[in-house]
């Protein structure tokens, strides 16, 4: 499994991956699944994929080598687009060019060709942007209803970033509430896992302000983990108990 | 959708369930997925559904009617179980003869055959035991070690669950944590909502101690779902930034 997530706020764009890859629960790896193509001054993007590792991979080596263009003859880079448009219309195409390739085949294997890709960053001369790509290579945008995408195992860190994460966030607000919901995430599904791959990138200045990976350990993702728990045992420890049990015996009482 | 939980700790047992069914995002409605089989004294059951609805009420039905064993030509009720053990078979029994039934007929229409069941109770004799019954009619029983189990759309609401929830907590405090993992299901997931049914039995007392439908409006809940959502804006805030982005200008600071 994975989880990677994206958010998109005023003050810049957090994308972060776990590493965790599984063929079996009996075949556990770490793979990066957060790909950053950066040239300072004049483009800053991430990837982050979900999905089969055999199509994702192959989508990643693609967009660095060429993908086809068979109308046109060509082949294009996701270091040529020009706008952030164009550069989500490329991995769609990428991924379409492995369907092709293995799409069937994959099929009659009883394999998923099932991945999914959240594309973000800025390229010179227009806005950060953040994309989520599908399967059929068809794509959707995120905006500032909603300002965080997700793909892979999303359900268990969604209530998080649904209660929190709003657009006027300040980036480092945006990053702590994405580490929470990968902190939720992990705790609940053994199949996402540390290390953490985080890039956050503010905008108009076309460079990663931070391509940082969290290792097992580290202080701070580590004390987030702690602290987080134990707030949430002190909120649950707030609300008042239900009214509706009103002379239920309890084990507590009778040992009194 | 559909989500229920229910959590057996040595205080007794918790069991709730929402009511919203949908066929499309455009036919929702409300049914009663918690069904209490109930005489004072002899036993007290409840069984929570999820999954296709003609299913789940067929099994209701044959549960009340008599469900039939072919081998010994009789009809067996959900009453007439002796242990709890038993009447976990007679649901997977249910659930085989309504799918020799229809099983073939909706699998030619596309149609999932699809159902899961939660059993919780207690039968004079023996005790307080929580069940959770596949589409297969096989089951497994809830343990002291993970004092909850889940159908529907579950993970939403588990990494609540997964903190909280201890074999040595009061009932009121089980309770109380099912509906906050009832209210972050509802929170991300619109096919869940409310009313929401609840089932409290305490030990040895062979009768409902709670049978109780929590309505929109209802001041306790209302009250939890502000309070959880107080409390964990809260806790966000009390977490420290992460350390990682120094010398960040956001755009708040830039505004001063």
């Amino acid at each position: 499994m994975t989880y990677c997530c994206g958010v998109l706020v005023r003050d810049g764009l957090v994308m972060i991956a776990d590493t965790r890859t599984n063929a079996g629960l009996d075949n556990i790896s770490t793979f990066r699944k957060l790909h950053i193509f950066e040239e300072p001054g004049h483009h800053v993007l991430g990837l982050a994929s979900a999905g089969n590792l055999s199509v994702t991979q192959s989508v990643v080596s693609l967009l660095h080598e060429g993908v086809e263009d068979h109308e046109a003859g060509e082949r294009h880079q996701l270091r040529e687009c020009r706008t952030m448009f164009q550069a989500a219309q490329l991995v769609g195409n990428a991924i379409r060019q492995v369907h092709r390739v293995n799409g069937a085949v994959m099929e009659q294997s009883s394999v998923n060709f099932d991945v999914s890709f959240l594309l973000g960053g800025q390229i010179a001369g227009g806005p950060l942007r953040l994309f989520m790509i599908y399967s059929a290579g068809n794509f959707i945008e995120c905006t500032q209803d909603t300002p965080f995408l997700q793909i892979g195992e999303h359900k268990y860190g969604k209530p998080v970033l649904d209660r929190a994460v709003v657009y006027d966030m300040e980036i480092a607000e945006a990053l702590k509430s994405s580490l929470i919901s990968m902190d939720s995430t992990m705790r609940s599904n053994l199949g996402v896992g540390l290390p953490i791959d985080v890039l956050v990138v503010t905008p108009d200045t076309l460079r990663s302000e931070l391509a940082f990976r969290i290792e097992p350990g580290e202080p701070y993702f580590h004390d987030l983990r702690e602290r987080w728990s134990a707030a949430l045992r002190a909120a649950h420890a707030s609300i008042p108990r239900p009214p509706y049990l009103k002379d239920v015996r309890t084990h507590a009482m009778t040992e009194v």
